[in-house]
């Protein structure tokens, strides 16, 4: 049923030593992403998760000079322990975003992600897909770091189920 | 939870003379929606349902001179005999739209639209509801005769539900 185009679609795969329950704790409460969630030395400095489709997510990430990068959006999809989606092409309650964009997202193009989890054995097979609307907002992403970027937040994620 | 803006946001109640099982599946089936979904004499002459969050929703309307309108978008929320909402905003699998806009779709604003039924004796509360993302998309829709259309393609449909 789900396709992904090579062109548009960023995705990667990795089974990791924390089981899943954990893992979408850590995605789907502030308390617990705030501490992983942007590569170090940047940090993660306001975050809002209302966990239903239709519900806000929204984090400020800041550089070390004081610099903050917004990202806002809502879930498309939250099932529990097992597949998180979510866009920064809808606001809240599915609301388009307007056509001269105002919001306060630092990136300028649109994405759709997905973090998926399965058990396998005392860990989870992670799986990380974001999807985009043409080849150049893909290339951005992947040119700003995405693989780099998402595999150390990931790395970062693992080492903080530690201390839960 | 749910905001409703009026500057934003188009919205009608009616209370209609059908179960609401019957008007479910004339939203939900190309074979039940083709023949009342767009006011007379336009006809749907193409309709694809893929009924599942992500899944696409696309009609092609036709006038009556054999012009063709399509419309394509995604669902966002099924909830059987209950809830049902889709967008324009995104494509199946929830994929942003291209930044330059290439898709088939006529209209050129977007929008989510929501419609939610409730049973009342043997009746339905019929609630359609559709956001926009900034005043002028709300204004273009409104002009384009939301209110009478949606309006219209309602009676039709209560009308077919007697023939179903």
């Amino acid at each position: 049923m789900e396709t992904l185009d090579p062109k548009l679609d960023l995705s990667f795969e990795r089974i990791v030593d924390a089981p899943r329950e954990l893992i979408w704790k850590a995605w789907t409460t502030p308390k617990h992403l705030m501490p992983w969630f942007c590569p170090a030395p940047w940090s993660v400095v306001e975050c809002e998760i209302d966990l239903r489709p239709g519900g806000r997510f929204y984090t400020v990430m800041q550089s070390p000079e004081g610099q903050r990068f917004p990202g806002d959006g809502c879930y498309l999809e939250v099932l529990d322990n097992t597949r998180l989606t979510w866009t920064n092409a809808l606001l809240p309650d599915f609301r388009p975003l307007a056509a001269i964009a105002q919001t306060e997202s630092t990136v300028d193009f649109k994405f759709t992600a997905t973090i998926q989890l399965e058990t396998l054995g005392t860990g989870t097979r992670y799986i990380a897909t974001v999807r985009h609307g043409d080849e150049a907002a893909c290339k951005q992403h992947a040119d700003m770091g995405f693989y780099e970027g998402w595999g150390i937040a990931l790395d970062q994620l693992i080492a903080y189920t530690k201390t839960m």
